[in-house]
């Protein structure tokens, strides 16, 4: 067996998987989205401060993936929704096994809306289709404007693209703007909000995206 | 063959290149260093402020790992530093055979300082040895005080833990100081200095260090 084909079947395998848990996320009425950006990019806090806001409107639930500490976990738990932890201990991905797994241990037929927050890497997580219904890439301005250019897979691969602590901007080199402009350069069709879970600011604008991710949606000329 | 033999023959096969890529730095006196951290933690403007200040004094050299681009190493180029690009397209980490295959194109013999920037990911580099004498890990303080704990493999495996951006922490709720006790925590012999390559600020031990990474160091105390 060579190694192209071992990796054949792993992601055939994977891929077999996926759509066993999107058929569930279907029947059930689950909108899914799988968050994959780098380590620090401010997943986790994207998601405590939108669920401040939404959580007594929406059954929220979180799986979240680390390769060690349930710290992630504990902080959606905090933020007054259900969270699992998939700890994968080396590995630098979630697979769609381990979520079909985690699901029987949620009481998905009341969930409306499921966050898989990935391992933090923005690359590895890319190949892994979970059975999602749609993909969202997370990026802080503090990593630089540059990074769709230098990860193009991940944003090839996605339906959104978060950009946070946008109230950092100011003490970095870089804006939004060109972040943006990369980012569309790769995928013309990404919807793209800034954001600040500091100060609020494109909070509103995620959470419209959140609700309604086929929704009109202007984000290309607002930013 | 099973999955994990085919890891342990890819591991065997890297291992084996990096002692040669090891021998040759031992042979011809070059201080070999291999730096990991996350996408847009700050490696190239690390190197770009290093080499603006000891570009004179020393021979340096650095080899790119990028998924994509050859962005950083015309960074680095314009910093007057010769610099190879490695591009992954796809593969989220340098392996110990492609260093070797970048050393015949580079004029070894005169070489003082090899930097060896892999690709950006704080998981998947760190099983690779690609033969350099000290691993450094790079992390900005924007990336949150947690990082050492949630990839700890990384902090584990490394020689020192450059604290980048630190000019941002007044306006992130992160201090250096909690994120140098979590570092410590994974791996008390860490040698750690906190930088800013924007003020300058630690620019100056983060040398000493570079310089001689086996001196006395009093970074614990100082930060």
């Amino acid at each position: 067996m060579t190694r192209v084909s071992l990796k054949s079947k792993i992601m055939e395998k994977n891929d077999r998987l996926a759509e066993v848990n999107r058929a569930k996320f279907k029947d059930e009425g689950i909108l899914c989205i799988n968050m994959i950006g780098s380590p620090g990019s401010g997943k986790t806090t994207l998601l405590e401060a939108a669920f401040r806001q939404i959580n007594d409107k929406y059954n929220c639930a979180v799986i979240e993936g680390d390769v060690k500490t349930d710290n992630d976990m504990r902080r959606i738990e905090k933020a007054g929704v259900r969270a699992l932890q998939i700890q994968t201990d080396g590995s630098c991905h979630l697979n769609a096994g381990q979520i079909g797994n985690m699901l029987s241990r949620l009481p998905i037929s009341s969930i409306d809306l499921l966050i898989i927050e990935n391992v933090g890497n923005l690359i590895c997580p890319v190949s892994y289709d979970l059975g999602e219904e749609y993909r969202m890439i997370v990026v802080s301005v503090t990593e630089g404007e540059d990074k769709p250019l230098k990860y193009p897979s991940a944003f090839m691969s996605a339906d959104m693209t978060i950009i946070t602590k946008i109230d950092l901007a100011p003490y970095v080199d870089v804006g939004p703007e060109k972040l943006i402009a990369n980012a569309l350069s790769i995928n013309p069709n990404l919807k793209i909000v800034s954001t600040s879970a500091k100060t609020g600011e494109g909070m509103d604008r995620f959470l419209k995206l959140l609700m309604n991710p086929e929704g009109v949606f202007d984000a290309k000329r607002s930013g």
